[in-house]
């Protein structure tokens, strides 16, 4: 686990969607976020306040996240400069950036001397099982996608708000690296060598109280042939009780694959709820997360009653309308 | 690619059994088998000249391929030093052991010294892509099982074993420790990291001659709780136009999993055809490869019979009665 809270690191992000890991945080798990840091020429505001590395710490942050894409898969000299003080005050790093924070000599032997860690959630840090398929107490909701990159890590943290809003136990279980961050802990699954993956799930989702939820963060889809595997891991070391489908609905093809168009909601409904039987013959398809980020409120509206029609099963954008239809669903399971 | 031809090291093996891996080059590739090296003591014997390394490297081998489990997992002083002088040599070594020969500073110094290879072959060497799904020239045909271990590396070697008999364009693409020795190249895919596995398969089929047939060595099962996620990643790779469903009639459950019943063979047919259809519509079942070794003459007949007589597809057990069926099959596709 990563020490919290966090100073969200910025440094000079050129715009807004550079810092979008340092927005999810500050979205999903504010009270992990104690302030941003700034370089000169940042093009990006999370909107909590700007803080130095010593007044960070005296508000009680811990690690300094890496909460930006850097430019040119390059860690610079200017960030290097602020977080090698970091290190020396205290302060973990932790990093979601394909270019690891322990490629870096200078970091590492600054982390060093400082006697602090240095957290790459691209990497696994554990040694993670063979899955053993055995039941476990508690339940699990998985949200699987007619494609990757449709909603699914937004479905579940949504619906873990929600429930967490209502005093219901539920814990989100995330699987990449925003969702890491975000949190704290995870499983970064496609990191994970392949005869571990499904081993890798059921020991971020251990047996829990029966009336707790763990929402699992999705990723890639059955239908997608570059990550499909990784989806499948998902579904079988997951032993889902509920299944939420995503969908982004302007996809004209599956994403980086220009050559497959997309599932029918009805197809990923049926393979998904097939392949989930092998581990959990109970599991049902409780309600449909749609992404309408690219429909207006006019269009969203149609495109979720149309589908709620067709499937007879509750449809939101949980960003648009929140979750709390999908969770009455959990809940009448 | 390891270097052929081999001399393949028994070391001091205990029985036939601990020999399996040189027992299949000597099956599948006995061009590959000049001869075999045994210490003191070994209980096995593959049937090929016992050769010194002297005889061997006259005769052309290249490389020496551990072809034997080592006791305790331990690669023992007994065996570098024959290792060693093979290396000095001019000898490549070759070895699926769990433990590495790259882990042993006294053969890494030994091969660094004589500018030779270790191949450890349950580890990647090469940076595999993500796969990009597009569709490849030339045939492809994949074993899928009920279960792991159900027969389907033998299937893959047997019905390239009979094409090329024929005189057939066909080439045995190895996905495990054991193929890629046998036929010194491939992909170790359980070793693969995720996001990279479909990726890895489509690496190992490239494009080919339109009527060259890939024979993919398959892995897991769809239905196995642990490794179901490579056997997708095989499927959306592979791009099979024909699959061969394996079986192993007198499994009780799944294999590591006491939990879990194993899938009808309609159940493999149908999930199997329809995750395949994903990356090619055109994809056909074309029959069944019965692992009947724990079955006698007349009850393996019976078995056979009843499951072609169920399914309608040839049935045959490739290593009690040849592959020429399954072979009739993928010429009449």
């Amino acid at each position: 686990m990563i020490p919290t809270p966090y100073l969200l690191f910025l440094g000079d992000a050129p715009d807004q969607l550079a810092a979008k890991v340092a927005q999810g945080i500050k979205d999903w798990r504010p009270e992990n976020a104690v302030g941003q840091f700034r370089l000169p020429g940042c093009g990006a505001d999370v909107g909590i306040d700007d803080l130095t590395l010593q007044e960070a710490w005296d508000a009680g942050a811990r690690t300094v996240v890496i909460g930006v894409a850097n430019r040119g898969g390059i860690i610079s000299q200017s960030w290097k400069d602020v977080l090698i003080e970091a290190l020396g005050m205290g302060f973990d790093l932790a990093s979601g950036l394909h270019n690891l924070l322990r490629d870096e000599n200078d970091l590492v032997a600054a982390a060093r001397v400082a006697g602090q860690t240095l957290h790459d959630v691209r990497i696994p840090s554990v040694a993670y099982p063979i899955a053993n398929g055995l039941k476990r107490t508690g339940k699990r909701c998985l949200a699987v996608g007619t494609d990757c990159s449709a909603g699914k890590m937004y479905t579940g943290l949504a619906m873990d708000g929600e429930m967490r809003k209502r005093g219901m136990k539920s814990t989100f279980r995330p699987t990449g690296q925003t969702g890491i961050l975000i949190t704290g802990g995870g499983v970064p699954l496609d990191a994970v060598v392949a005869d571990f993956m499904a081993g890798a799930v059921e020991y971020l989702t251990p047996d829990n109280d029966e009336d707790h939820w763990d929402h699992i963060e999705g990723q890639g889809s059955l239908f997608h042939a570059s990550y499909s595997g990784v989806t499948m891991a998902l579904v079988h070391g997951g032993q889902p009780d509920a299944l939420v489908l995503a969908h982004e609905p302007t996809r004209t093809h599956m994403r980086g694959l220009p050559t497959y168009s997309l599932p029918t909601l009805e197809a990923l409904r049926d393979l998904s709820l097939q392949v989930a039987r092998v581990v959990n013959p109970d599991v049902k398809v409780i309600g449909i997360s749609v992404n309408t980020q690219h429909l207006s409120e006019d269009e969203a509206n149609a495109c979720l009653k149309e589908i709620e029609d067709r499937m007879g099963l509750p449809t939101v954008d949980p960003f648009r309308h929140g979750a709390d239809r999908l969770v009455d669903a959990l809940v009448a399971l």
